[in-house]
């Protein structure tokens, strides 16, 4: 087994330069740790076993590394840089929904479900993106089994946090409505 | 290893009648598959080996299975019956959030993060309700890896569901109110 050539290279990123599979880049992912949900229980040999996996990419600023609406199995991780997040509103205006930086990974639910994107990422900044496809996932969960199951706990812990954050928005501002469509202002 | 004492029993529950671990319902989860997210890519054989780190509880109508704001570290599955969600509003009236029924999972968020439950919920017809607990799940993880990763795989893909149906809809109440307020009715 060639560990250095396991790395998947999607073709939705054909347009950035890919700088080989992440064990280069083992320290920064490590250094990352204190500031992302995915990897924040992991070890550093769990970091480095998980770099043999990923592809990293150059983007420099004004690169779009996802596209709203397009299919895509794979997620991201900010290894360097900045990210802008921007969806398209009903007039198909796009909205920036939010900026993230080192730390944060992008397009997990895409990468999992295989649904379309739901936003746009544009790097910001001259950014370094770590690279995770779902057949890499799969391939984790069969030979690494317990790193696999690792990385899909983080994954549902990231995905509930997030939902409990947009479901209590989405219920407080469903309440601030009803109020005031009943005048108590 | 005794698979029939496998199954925990979460003190919380203490008020429903336990009528022992799921395998004497394998039949019935079995009959699930279809209607349930969680079990929908399981063969009978993987249903059967999960029912031995389930238990299975009586929850007449009117009970209260899970309680808004308590910590909590099981999901519910609902084998037969029907549940009431039900959250607090900011007045502290309980509105009524969902109606689900068998084959619907509650309670994933808590079992993985431990956070308060966001809502309660209640057995609105008698109802059998299968558990699964944190612990439990960490011991599928260790003993079944492949079943474990299935698991967390589902849940995953659930919840990126919710998240996107959430999402969506935030958006959504957001340009509405974005609108109404610039005065374009």
């Amino acid at each position: 087994m060639r560990l250095d050539t396991m790395a998947e290279r999607p073709s939705q990123l054909d347009h950035l330069e890919a700088l080989g599979d992440a064990t280069r880049f083992a320290g920064q992912l490590h250094a990352l740790i204190p500031k992302c949900a995915l990897l924040e229980n992991f070890s550093p040999a769990e970091v480095r076993l998980l770099a043999h996996f990923m592809t990293v990419y150059n983007a420099p600023a004004g690169t779009e590394v996802i596209h709203e609406g397009d299919g895509g199995d794979f997620m991201l991780m900010i290894i360097e840089g900045k990210v802008d997040v921007m969806k398209r509103d009903r007039w198909n205006a796009p909205q920036l929904i939010a900026v993230v930086d080192a730390g944060k990974t992008l397009g997990e639910m895409s990468m999992i479900d295989g649904e379309p994107r739901f936003a746009s990422c544009v790097a910001s900044e001259p950014s370094l993106i770590g690279v995770l496809d779902r057949e890499s996932l799969a391939r984790i969960i069969v030979e690494q089994p317990m790193l696999g199951a690792k990385i899909l706990m983080e994954l549902v812990l990231l995905l509930s946090q997030r939902l409990r954050a947009t479901s209590a928005r989405l219920l407080g501002l469903l309440d601030d409505n009803a109020r005031n469509a009943s005048g108590l202002h």
